[in-house]
């Protein structure tokens, strides 16, 4: 005999409730709800849904009496949140819920008009893409405006020398602007791949349905053009399975973290008594609650660590998407809370990294001072031999000798006598110890992208372009016609400009 | 000349603010403040700073007029808490600093007494260890009771046979009761992760200071002994520095979040038209907003897609710990929310588990019609010619060309005429066609472990034995003493059962 | 006193052995040494070096009568490694020591000038730009190829009716073109993002040196013209820091296999008995070594897997460079072998897919007797009703109610009596029970990117078109100028084209 | 009309062939194949073999006159393995084809009787669980073995004071015994790790056959207790799906690999100029092919860097296993490179980390340099205020002020003039500046598992204890019954011991 299916109790009222006999479990339905975390897209939804309801009045699917409540009817609900006066909350399973039953309780009936020629499946998809289209440009911004500052610390010391590190040892002289600008370029193609993913969620799947189209005659076009976005989806099935976008955003996040772990690093490090090349500011330390001198780089380290959050969430979203067959599949409900906490630690990361670098005051004196004792120039001796026509091979054994001999008389390369140095290396000029003075070595890389002043001059002048192009980006997207329309109240008007 | 640091503005009060001379940046605060999710230790650490205070107290190094109000205020504070009359809130920095403020408030100057040989990397450690056991207690219990539920289910379908399946292809003739203690056997396993992590976490950290100790003669095992925590630390600088029982934790959630995962992939796939082994019960299942037939197993979906979400998670953490040198960072804030959040989606899994295993209707009429049409028992027909003698390649190959003579006659292997039959298995014996029943093949695989009905007797009894011992177990787990003299009243006595 | 290190042994001959009076640990070379995965990279370090030689000899960096025999040199080695006369083994301590090693052994103490004024560590990451994108090209090609494999089998089914699926469910029905599309957009998306990492990888860091340039008049514009890469580093640090190109191309291929996952899990699902949509020839299925009836879909399971292969190695190598400190660390030696198994696996999945697709023989029958049954076309009833006037959600509850006295009556929809669908759904227009038939259902959702079969021409033109614009991407790789003078035979020449 | 599958052609010779008429596709053969690396277990599958023809002889399965050759057969292939006189190769599809094959080739027919009762399923979850628990207990040695020589160093450092350090900032003074001994309590968890995950594996599937046991008379026991395995499988369905042993096996090597990139990490700060308190021999470090001054800790580098491979190969591992349905899908065969990797990287690791611990030489005068000028006894003058009866607080408070008297003047907390620390601290006791000396308070910290050197002595020999226990387990591993046999050519003997 075949299992029976706990009894029966009265139905609740669902947009799906219509073949339910039966009401949702409350574990279950705590369990499957959604409004907690997407709440946040409330806006978003607002905006795809005046598109939708505009596109569905302008083809003629839904009529103007019924349309012109529905469309006045959003833009009272979308005003009042984005003024405050509302607040997503309630027992309803998800914000499309939410706002349709908001929209029930101010226009009645026709309210039940909005949903025509969509699922949720294409709702939602549309409402996080535009959410995620307007975080990443976000975060464009901010990481351009992290690398602007860092690009104007990078202005201030183009003639402050340290040490490059290879594998954490001393490695040749450069120059801390040459040094801050390594960074600022790793947030600018950071930017990039932020502008990447914006422009991969700009295909609307609005018009795709459940997964196979309408009967109805959409304009999937229209609704893409109302809400600014570039694309529209091709394939139905396709469009509600698809979270490639999501996926993209993640991944550039993670890589943005780990970026600013590789900075966050460093600032630890320099700023340990060990290094010295920094001191924080009493603003962007912490003490200890046992030790009382102790000044510890807190932020920094909180920064590095929120790299492990943002690769758990990009592995979390695309372990959901594995192996599910097409289209719609409800685990596609826990995509959100791993991109939104990925976009919103990349923002808290970049937000505090500004506060962060501007409470660094470096201390050039100790820069200067590990200039010497690590024999950095040793490369540069070879490099004098080449000019005087040894094989480089040939010319770095011999450095490495007289790096030797330095060590055993505990001297400087440019200390060594004469007699000593001419000995091992005959062919080098003379002046040749000069040349071997870490400051001297510096200015020498003249090679393009190298530390010499007057490249890195260049390259800072480089860096301020990409980043102003970036920040122009960003203020040049345009403001989309469904926006201008609410602002100048036409949204049920006869044309739209 | 070295950098100037931003200009002071009046120092905050924290509890670590004798050095500073200039406050905190808002920003800064804001992304270090811990205190928004921490806030959940806060029963945790309440016990932690009794049996902390309670220690100070009874190796004289605080003395009774300062340690009773200490504990009085603290019980009180705890009492309030576990009642609902006070909630953690505020702008402190961490959940330690808000206790110790609380603390403050209620009893004055000798609040500062409590933190005496102990430092927040100590606390912290402590409180999360109390916090981690507490919650996978409970996911011992969860685990152990969908168990129970699964062999209850099991109990009811010993005789009803079903296909197993290897590849998604139908394999041999099992039972249902044996389909459903496959289920509880891994579950069965994440208990028993569930408790050896439980054990890890059983050692007390308290007393390794911010990494090196104190000069205090404290008791680090009598402040173990009141918590019920069976080990201390043997190492100060490991102690503060250690979260492998965060990661154990994590990994025991993934781990179970996997099974979940293929469990709930059977449920999807069991209700699908196809496969239609069971139905869900309306109070299980989801309708669509545009399909009005549809009846989804967004629970289930949603359980496949959690496991994203903790492998994430254990990621998260794993990631944070990568390179980290002695003693404390603060890296290891980040260890908290992906520990949570691991903690938190096994219980929320383990818990609508049981009502979505309610809700499921198991269709066994499906079922036996699943038993024809595959071949199911090409196997049983292989077997009885090894038992006749011939060598079970040779029987594996024969038995294949007898699959394609039924293929050819579009009929069973039993419905093969005899003389077919035995024109391609001339060693098989008398009757065997009976035997080629699917039924009759699950009935004869008696081997140990087996689904015949009597075998799965045995296996049920042997689950229900463990599954008793495990929650033997969360049940045994001893009051410890610090709660028994806060039931008691006996927090300030002399002495302590 | 300090600790001595151990005694000392003779010292080996390494690139760098000036300094070392000890030779390396075996066990230490064993572990540090990358010749056996770095191996492949010979070629792409050919070209590099050849382009590097090239470079040094039209600054007059080495003069001709040293650089033509380094020149010849490289080409030799070159030749003889792609005609496979020449394999790349033994001791080295990386693929680059070998390959001065080779060079030396052929042209003598001349081969010492060629590492002039570069380092390993700008060599290396060139090397792995160019076979980095080497790969990516053909990943390009391989999933337009596949996807071109998936439009050509959808040209044959533009007018077979599935059912289309959400949550594992029948949800409206579909054409079998409509459901092979959807695959065939999302690898072209895969393709576009390997031509992004492309491009991403395309930019020299040969001439930053081992982190700051060089005081040799080096262009680094050069080398990357001669290579035919469109970028060249704009910052020595961050150029040998930089992995970013890798971590893109990694997480293209994750995607790219999570979308295969997808696929894999519908052939699975698809030649399960119970669905039986497709079966697998005999040339892309396996047999069980104890069941002689089974036809399993390995090669699709496989597949399925190979998804967490590709994230494992994503978040490898994230993880690797999480926290790393500038400029080179020697963890970044790790990138590689995570980034190799993710290109090759990619290529494998891709590549394997071709013929599995070819072997997988679509049944029509099943897929239309899937059609009846899961009352598909409800959501047409509730559109028709929509056409008719009523608001949809009036229409959705309406169409539920007559989905269920469908059930009562174990019919269908459109065999429901006149009357009983007149009394549920008055407002319906005579004729309105043949739209309900599935086939009519599908035809009628014209709208942009549905079911329609007018609608999937235009779709599978435009598919055609991009997959096109992909292969035309790939053909039209201009050949580097330091490939045409190899083969022109001008590497030694005054001017190159 | 249904597709058609591609022509056929002549079918191969498989372990399966029965029903298939076509042979697999050469680049489906490639793609499933298994051999390239499950090759590693042939000794393991062959002991798997001989216990179960064993067991198929003792139960009267296969007759003496059969089971003897087959025995013989493969005792003598897995000598001529072991011996290296015979090599794993072919084009067979995996390791259990190639054995069939061979004991084919030398016994002729007798061999078809092997597979009697088995399948591949439950072959390769017992020859895997073999494999995986040899490697674990070898991991277990090595953890230990490691721990042992840390203990080593420790022992000669008693009375070696460093700063221990929280947030890499200077904290409190510690011994390098201490120090070193935090690292061997990692390890020694790591250990204990293995011993549980070995445990896991410790479960024989044998018997299971393909997913639902036997109609023989099979004993999974009697081959179990032949393997030395202590538990045998409950459940034929959960036997061939669990993968619960590899995963756990993958989780411990990757938390292995977290501790050993945080002494990594360590190794490579304290090698560095600035740090300093290490050096290197030239014995574990590398030179840089530019830069001829270097000395660079690569092996350190590489040892940190591998966590993001094992980090990886967990994750993959987990990811393949989610969403699977019961019982055996081939998706499982991709556990096995990434278990592999895994235990081979953690073997390598734990390796190299002996040499590299080996090679590296304390500067125990740098450590004692860094003991001055941070401050470090600032919590030992609060402790000694608390001793004066100051509350904590308070106590601490006043320290932070008197560090920053020290700071104005330019002097250590010892130095301050007498009036100075009288004025801010008047409850503290005569000759309270020396107690300020670092190893002064680094002596006093006499708390359980704190750095005083008679609190180090009883931590060296509990460390020493636990290790000598690891060590023991290791080598008290009985030796299996059929090892046993084979060794004593007893093998088909009528009884074994």
């Amino acid at each position: 005999m075949n299992d029976r299916p706990p009894s029966a109790t009265p139905p609740e009222t669902k947009l799906w409730g219509g073949r339910f006999r039966d009401s949702v479990d409350p574990e279950i339905h705590r369990f499957t709800a959604s409004l907690p975390f997407d709440r946040r897209l409330a806006r978003a939804d607002l905006l795809g849904s005046l598109a939708h309801a505009r596109m569905l009045l302008e083809q003629g699917i839904v009529d103007p009496p019924a349309a012109g409540p529905i469309l006045d009817g959003l833009a009272g609900i979308l005003a009042e949140l984005e003024s405050g006066r509302l607040a997503v909350d309630g027992a309803d399973e998800d914000v499309h819920s939410w706002i349709e039953r908001q929209l029930a309780e101010r226009i009645g009936e026709a309210a039940g008009r909005l949903h025509t020629a969509r699922s949720r499946n294409d709702q939602t998809g549309l409402a996080l893409r535009l959410y995620t289209r307007e975080r990443l440009a976000g975060l464009v911004r901010l990481a351009a405006t992290l690398a602007e500052d860092l690009a104007a610390r990078a202005g201030d010391h183009l003639e402050t020398f340290l040490p490059g590190y290879t594998h954490q040892q001393r490695g040749q002289p450069v120059s801390l602007s040459h040094h801050l600008l390594a960074h600022a370029w790793s947030l600018l193609a950071d930017a990039r791949r932020f502008r990447t993913a914006h422009e991969t969620a700009g295909v609307s799947p609005l018009g795709a349905g459940a997964l196979a189209g309408s009967p109805h005659p959409v304009s999937p076009a229209r609704v893409a053009e109302l809400l600014g976005l570039p694309g529209v989806f091709a394939n139905s099935l396709h469009a509600v399975a698809d979270r490639d976008y999501a996926a993209e955003a993640a991944f550039a996040c993670a890589l943005c973290l780990v970026h600013l772990s590789r900075w966050a690093s460093e600032v630890v490090l320099w700023t340990s008594s060990e290094v010295g090349f920094a001191r924080l500011s009493d603003r962007v330390a912490k003490g200890s609650s046992l030790m009382p001198q102790k000044k510890n780089p807190e932020p920094a380290e909180i920064l590095r660590g929120k790299s492990g959050r943002v690769l758990g969430d990009l592995q979390a979203l695309l372990v959901v998407l594995k192996g599910l067959p097409l289209a719609y599949n409800s685990d596609l409900q826990e995509d959100k809370e791993a991109l939104f906490d990925a976009l919103d630690t990349a923002e808290g990361c970049l937000t505090v990294s500004r506060p962060l670098l501007a409470g660094l005051a470096f201390d050039v004196t100790r820069m200067g001072q590990a200039l010497t004792g690590g024999y950095l120039t040793a490369t540069a001796l070879a490099d004098l031999l080449v000019g005087a026509g040894v094989p480089f091979r040939e010319a770095h054994g011999r450095a490495g000798r007289v790096v030797l001999a330095a060590e055993e008389r505990n001297c400087e390369l440019w200390e060594l006598p004469e007699s000593v140095l001419g000995e091992l290396c005959p062919e080098l000029p003379a002046g040749a110890r000069e040349r071997l003075l870490p400051e001297a070595a510096a200015r020498s890389h003249r090679s393009p992208g190298g530390p010499a002043p007057e490249r890195v001059v260049e390259q800072l002048a480089a860096a301020r372009e990409a980043i102003a192009a970036e920040l122009a980006w960003v203020d040049g997207l345009p403001e989309p016609p469904l926006r201008r329309a609410l602002r100048d109240g036409t949204i049920t008007a006869d044309r739209l400009a």
